[in-house]
């Protein structure tokens, strides 16, 4: 009998633990998951017939490394801050980790350790990064083995909410990391467009969201995500011309949160002497310049961010809450806390909201003489705010990749990511029986593409 | 014979080790300064009958130890994140400690430890901080004492070049480190305006600085500073209605300023993949949005900015170099790395060159039922550009206190910088028989007071 352990029973966790505990006597294993919070853990765990929960303080080294020597695989789904110690950890007795964080150095040097200690390593192995570097490279491979010579890579993502669950001006709620939204895209965005380098500064990335169908709905914007460049070596794309990783919205978000950088609300470094009781109102009037002080703050909101004031954007920004007599609470902290703050309270998934995760491939390429441009898109939907679409394709890769290294199926990786077919071609077939479903739209840009253009 | 240690041998320690050296047969000691470039120690010390120059590697912490042992008093110019080790080796051998950087937490808990010890330990004795605190401190105090009651507190610095010396468009040339004006206004400005607190995002920093006078010379400009609100308590204004900090600009450099963050080249979180050999010119083209595809890179510049093609704005842009053939060099930096480079080669200062540093303080209190307002100024002008103004200003501070306190004119003080007036009035009334002079106007708001508004 294996011992599989896992640690973070947030709620990215739901599907993952459900998977491994339904495939637990068929896989022949038993289900450890860790966390610190006990009504959490409970949530998780209670009626599950191969699966327990344990109480765990990360901070208690001795405890940690007990409970980590006490199994044969590791799935962390802690904050990737915390995983160098979980993985000396399991180098030190000889255990197998896998996570859905991105790769740190720190982390290739352990699992280059690992390696050679006969150890299964592997990071990235959720949505993004994971799923998307397992479709993307899946479609690469296809394509060049048919001969096509790949000269545009698009790759777009994001977490959403159910079109029937959409019922605020943003379209938009929380199914993952509220921090990860509210700091998106800050830095230099970096991309390649026919051979020229692109560069976007923060303020500009969301001003640039451009318009896209996905999956044949005609309601999503993009916009660009920080670093496409390093997916060319990564996806063994070397050269290529056009090269573009982006950020999903439901179509009218971007420029409301454009509104919100510009207005400063993101900013997360500098702690604000907020006096008590300042209420939004308040602040955002602190925050507009004095050339602007005649009219009401509606008026003075609307033209410092050179809106009508029937514009959506003002509406957006009402919902919110911006122009409310709302207290924004203890002082101390950066506009980006309060800003999150609110946001949690606004964009909150209600029980029954189902959420939806998408992402699409756009690859061009040349093939017999031929412009062509595939297409692959995912369109997945959650059940409700528990089984999350973003809980299932998060823990699905994790929990697959779990199954068939315990089975014998997959060998070590010379990566610790899922970047090579013996890893993604399995595991990829296993998600597609558990509906995780890529379509696939073929076409000539010879034709006449009017109606897929977006 | 006492020994004082100074610790760094770059542009600001030029007057510091003259001075120490002048004065060392009169005060009875001598002097050690110590600096891992040996040009710069030699370009510093020779000819000097009191002083010795010694070679010094800040990472051998033996040799550190030792050399602090072998004096009485420490005078660090050290980057300030090496401060904290350096006041552990003088707590160990009970050193007195000087520094012209702003106090940590961590050398807050230090210095209260030298306290009990009987030793002097003291930062924020440079120019800002340093000589803006005494010289503030000391006018609130005269006014509070003639029974005026302040109600509105702005001080302005900068650290720029002399008239006569401005021989570019952008009216500035570096005087101290690049680094920190590159990084400039970064996160959120706040003061205090009428009652009311103001906050500033950095995209809106420079575009809002205003026209300002300054000891009487109508050509400066001013943007406000980080944090002003922490000069509250500081100061000891407690609630009082108006407060800023700001920094001094000759007129027209924060605009184009603005237009260097509104291109993104102020960003310092990302390293950029720039292809080998891109030009400057190439890269404003990259950081260009798409839409302006058409005209000249000079039209899309402008248009992007929203400038006329003749603004004074686009000549500066020009001249630094952006729209040059000039390449970047080595991949994998940041924009601000990029754009550092090319301002440190423009904005050198000449050796014949003289820098000019000025500061304003503006008060505003209430006084025999009578509105009125004091102007202190200080104008200080360099020698050249080894013994510029910024070298004057940063070293004296330092020199002046080391001499008083040697002689025993000094108290313990009870937080460690020069917050006190039994330290700041000898080290303020020293600092003018050696020139750092403020000059004062005070008048009555009530008058027309046209001719000096600004």
């Amino acid at each position: 009998m294996k011992k599989i352990l896992v640690l973070g029973a947030g709620r990215s966790a739901t599907t993952l633990i459900q998977y491994l505990d339904e495939h637990a006597a068929r896989g022949g294993w038993r289900v450890t998951v860790a966390d610190a919070d006990e009504v959490q853990l409970a949530d998780k765990t209670l009626g599950l017939g191969d699966t327990e929960g344990r109480p765990f303080e990360f901070s208690r080294a001795a405890d940690r490394a007990a409970l980590i020597e006490a199994h044969d695989l590791v799935i962390s789904l802690l904050p990737w801050t915390m995983h160098t110690p979980v993985a000396r950890d399991c180098l030190r007795f000889g255990r197998h980790l896998l996570t859905a964080s991105y790769v740190s150095p720190e982390m290739k040097v352990l699992a280059a350790r690992a390696r050679r200690k006969g150890l299964f390593f592997m990071g990235e192995l959720g949505l993004d990064p994971g799923l998307d570097h397992m479709s993307a490279l899946r479609l690469i491979r296809e394509i060049r083995e048919t001969g096509g010579e790949i000269h545009h890579f698009h790759s777009y993502a994001g977490g959403l909410v159910a079109e029937d669950c959409d019922t605020n001006p943003w379209h938009y709620k929380f199914s993952w990391n509220p921090r990860n939204v509210v700091l998106a895209g800050q830095g230099m965005a970096q991309y390649r467009h026919e051979g020229h380098p692109v560069f976007q500064p923060y303020h500009e990335t969301f001003r640039r969201a451009f318009p896209v169908r996905i999956a044949g709905r005609d309601r999503f914007e993009v916009y660009a995500n920080r670093d496409s460049l390093k997916y060319e070596s990564l996806y063994g794309l070397k050269g290529i011309p056009s090269l573009m990783r982006g950020t999903v919205r439901v179509r009218g978000f971007s420029r409301a949160w454009q509104a919100l950088i510009t207005l400063g609300l993101t900013e997360a470094l500098s702690p604000l002497a907020i006096p008590d009781g300042l209420s939004w109102a308040a602040f955002i009037a602190g925050l507009l310049p004095e050339r602007l002080s005649r009219g009401s703050l509606d008026d003075r909101l609307a033209r410092y961010l050179g809106l009508d004031a029937t514009d959506p954007v003002m509406d957006q920004l009402r919902w919110l809450g911006l122009l409310s007599d709302q207290p924004l609470g203890s002082p101390g902290r950066t506009a980006a806390d309060y800003l999150q703050e609110l946001l949690e309270e606004r964009w909150r998934l209600a029980p029954g909201d189902r959420d939806l995760v998408v992402m699409e491939h756009r690859l061009r390429y040349r093939l017999g003489g031929e412009d062509m441009e595939c297409r692959s898109s995912l369109f997945h939907e959650g059940r409700d705010a528990r089984r999350t679409a973003m809980a299932d394709l998060v823990g699905l890769p994790l929990a697959v990749t779990a199954q068939l290294f315990l089975a014998g199926h997959l060998p070590l990786p010379k990566y610790p990511a899922p970047f090579e077919a013996v890893i993604y071609d399995p595991v990829m077939e296993v998600l597609e029986t558990e509906g995780v479903r890529f379509e696939e739209l073929r076409f000539s840009l010879g034709d006449s593409t009017s109606e897929l253009e977006g």
